[in-house]
C-alpha cells in the first residue's frame, strides 16, 4: 500500500517556483509583495453532499481548485498559491493520478502553486485554501455597491443547478442539454481573468455560489443598499431557455447555485468599458438590475415592472 | 434550526484588527509587512481517527488549533491569522458554543485571528489553515541541520500516546498518570514561544506530531545528515518512567506521535543561549544526540553507546 508520504511525494509535489518553499516542511514559506494586499479563502467538498460516490476524479480534482478560484476572482485577486487538505478512504493511485491531473491541470493553467496540504484517512472530503494577491485599495468587495449602481452578471446561471434537477428525475433534458448543464455542474470555470479586469471597474462584487438571489442579498446586506432585478433580462442558456418545466427553469436561474459567475455593481458611466471587457473575453456581461436607495431588499420585476415573488433565495447548509 | 450563516455570525465572527477584511466576503484580505515571510500551514482532524465521537468540543477547538500553532512554532513563525474548514453532522448549539470557546481561547493568548472559513454538513471534520509571519533568513526549516549539531527536545514525549495505550486497554495508568496523559493528548500545548526565540539559534527544527524517531528522519532527510539518538537522555515524563510495561512506554516515547514539542538541532556553541531560553520559558530543552556525517540513518544508542534496534518509526495514515 502507498504511503501517506509517498501520495504527497507522487502526487502532489511540484518544485516550487515563486515561493520560497513549498512541500515538504511544516510550513511553506511565501514572500509577498509588498505594493499587494492577499486574498485568502477556502472551500470544503463533502461526498454525499458536494458531489456523488463514483464522480469523476479528474473534474473533483478541477472543481476543488476552481470554486476557490471564484472567490479570489470575486475580489479581484490574482491566484498565486493554494493547498489540498485530502481525506481518502484508501489510497487508489487511479483515483490519485485522475485527481491531481484535474487539480494540475487548472492550477497552472492560472498559475498557482501547490505550496501544502495534509493528507488523512476517512470519507471523501477535499478542503482547498488559496491565496491570491490584488493591488492595495482595488479589492472587490461586497459592502461597495451604491444606490444607482448598475448590477451585472457574467455568462449565465441556472445549468449546475438544472443538471441536478435532472439527475434526480424532476426535468427531462435533451442529451445536448444534459451535456452542457453537467459540464457546468461537474467542471466550472472560475472568472479569473473578468475578477481582474473588474479592478477599478466594479464597485462590488461576489461569485454566485449559493444562488442569484442569495448571493445579491449578501451585497445588499453588506452594504445597505436595495435593489431591482428585471426577471426578463437575466442571461438565459439554450438549456435553461429550452426546458419545458418552466418553473423548475426559473427556480435554477434565480436560486440554483453552484453557477460562479460573477454578480458585481458598477456606475453607469462604466458601462463603455464593461462591454470592453466583455469583447476581449468572449464572455456575455448582461446588466440585470440597479441598485436602489433604502434597506437591503430584494425586488424582482418582470417585463412590465410588475414585481414577482421571490422564490426561496439559495442553499442554506443546514437549512 | 440555526442557519448556515447563523452559525458564522454568532460563533466564529469576531471583528478584525489587523486583517483588512476577516470573515463575510469572498475573501479575507490582509496586509502583510515587507520585512516578513509568511509561514502557511494546514492540518485536518477527522472523527473517528484523530478523536473519538463524544470528544469533548471546547477540547477539539482548542487543538484543531494547537496542531496548527505548532507548525508554525517548528517554522519559527509568529502566529497570525486562522481559517476554519467546519464539517459538522447537524448545526449543535452547545457543540457550537463549547467548541468556539476552545479556538477562541487559545487563538486570543497567541493573538490569532480567524480571517475566514467554511461551514458544510457532514461527518465531524476540522481542518485549519494557519498563517504566521517570520523575518526573513530566519526561518527553521528541515533541511539546515549540519553534522556536528547538537540535537534537543523541548518537554518530553510519548504522553500523548501512553494516554492512547491507556484508553485502548495496553497499559493500566494511575489516575493521577492518566490525566496528565490524557491532557496532553486533547489539549496540546504548542511551542509558540520556543519557537520564536529559536530564531538565529536553531539550524533546524520539526514538530514531534508522527512520532520522535519519524520526525527526526524528516530533518534528516531534508538536511543530508545522520544522527546518533541517545536513549537514555530522553526526556521522560513521570508518566512515562513510572509505567509499568517498559516496552509500550518506550514505544511511545520514541514513536508515539501527537507530542507537539520542537525537535531542532544547533551548533553546540549554541548551548548556553538554549539553556538561557530554556530557563525563560521555564521549559525543560534536553540533549539528547548529534548529527553525523553520511546518509540520513538513524542510530539508537544506550546508555553504554551500544545500538537498541529502532521501533516503527511513526504514524502514517495509509500504513
Amino acid at each position: 500500500m502507498i504511503s501517506e508520504f509517498d501520495i504527497i511525494g507522487r502526487y502532489f509535489t511540484r518544485p516550487a517556483r515563486s515561493a520560497v518553499l513549498g512541500v515538504g516542511d511544516d510550513c511553506a514559506l511565501l514572500r509577498p509583495r509588498p505594493d499587494r494586499l492577499l486574498a485568502i479563502s477556502t472551500d470544503t467538498m463533502l461526498e454525499g453532499r458536494h458531489f456523488s460516490a463514483g464522480a469523476d476524479p479528474f473534474k473533483l480534482g478541477h472543481k476543488a481548485l476552481a470554486v476557490n478560484l471564484s472567490d479570489l476572482a470575486a475580489m479581484g485577486a490574482d491566484p498565486r498559491f493554494a493547498l489540498l487538505a485530502l481525506t481518502l478512504p484508501e489510497a487508489n493511485e487511479s483515483f490519485l493520478e485522475n485527481f491531481s491531473r484535474g487539480f494540475f491541470g487548472i492550477a497552472e493553467r492560472f498559475e498557482v502553486e501547490l505550496i501544502g496540504g495534509d493528507t488523512t484517512r476517512g470519507a471523501l472530503a477535499i478542503t482547498v485554501t488559496v491565496i491570491g494577491e490584488v493591488p492595495q485599495d482595488f479589492a472587490l468587495r461586497r459592502d461597495g455597491a451604491r444606490a444607482g449602481d448598475d448590477i451585472w452578471i457574467s455568462g449565465s446561471t441556472g445549468e449546475a443547478a438544472l443538471a441536478l434537477a435532472n439527475l434526480e428525475g424532476r426535468v427531462q433534458l435533451s442529451p445536448a442539454a444534459r451535456a452542457a448543464c453537467e459540464e457546468r455542474l461537474h467542471a466550472p470555470e472560475p472568472r479569473v481573468e473578468l475578477g481582474g479586469r473588474l479592478r477599478g471597474i466594479a464597485r462590488s462584487a461576489i461569485d454566485v455560489s449559493d444562488g442569484l438571489l442569495a448571493d445579491l442579498s449578501h451585497i445588499l446586506e453588506a452594504s445597505g443598499v436595495g435593489a431591482e432585478l428585471w426577471l426578463d433580462k437575466l442571461p438565459r442558456s439554450s438549456a435553461i431557455a429550452s426546458c419545458a418545466n418552466t418553473g423548475i427553469a426559473q427556480e435554477c436561474l434565480l436560486a440554483g447555485g453552484d453557477d460562479y459567475e460573477l454578480l458585481f455593481s458598477a456606475p453607469p458611466f462604466k458601462r463603455a468599458e464593461i462591454d470592453e471587457v466583455s469583447g476581449d473575453l468572449e464572455l456575455a456581461l448582461t446588466r440585470v438590475g440597479i441598485m436602489v436607495p433604502g434597506e437591503a431588499k430584494l425586488a424582482l420585476r418582470d417585463a412590465r415592472g410588475e414585481p414577482v415573488p421571490l422564490p426561496r433565495k439559495g442553499y442554506d447548509h443546514f437549512a
